[in-house]
């Protein structure tokens, strides 16, 4: 079967995050004051082949783990569609 | 009262995305030969202060056009929750 997974990458909450910093500065220089603690990560879609939901979230969680998070300085979390 | 918005900007459909293409190649390498279209965006993660969802709605709106994604080679989509 063919599954989605919708992955988020986010710098740990403990981490100062300067890209956020700048963006949550530079929302604010446009007008929107109304911002505030920006964080930005990174957002990853795959297709997977999988027999069965169980198995495409080992593979998803196997991808998140073995490259696309750094666990050191990232937190990750995936959802998964059908499809 | 206060929401949070969960930004995800992603490449459009339409445009290669180098930087998924080699994700792609290494999660290969790595023996996940089971996945397959990687493709690489931002998730911004902010809060935000507005009197009611529908104002948050058009503040976060505002945030993407303005700063966050570049329309061109860009689209984004974006959940609010409350707190």
């Amino acid at each position: 079967m063919k599954y989605t997974a919708h992955i988020n990458v986010m710098p740990l909450k403990e981490l100062l995050d300067p890209q956020g910093k700048a963006v949550n500065n530079s929302l604010h220089n446009l007008g929107l004051s109304q911002v505030h603690d920006v964080r930005i990560g990174k957002h990853v879609t795959l297709h997977l082949e999988a027999a069965n939901k169980d198995e495409a979230q080992k593979l998803a969680q196997d991808a998140c783990k073995k490259l696309l998070a750094n666990q050191v300085m990232e937190s990750f979390d995936f959802t998964l569609s059908e499809g």
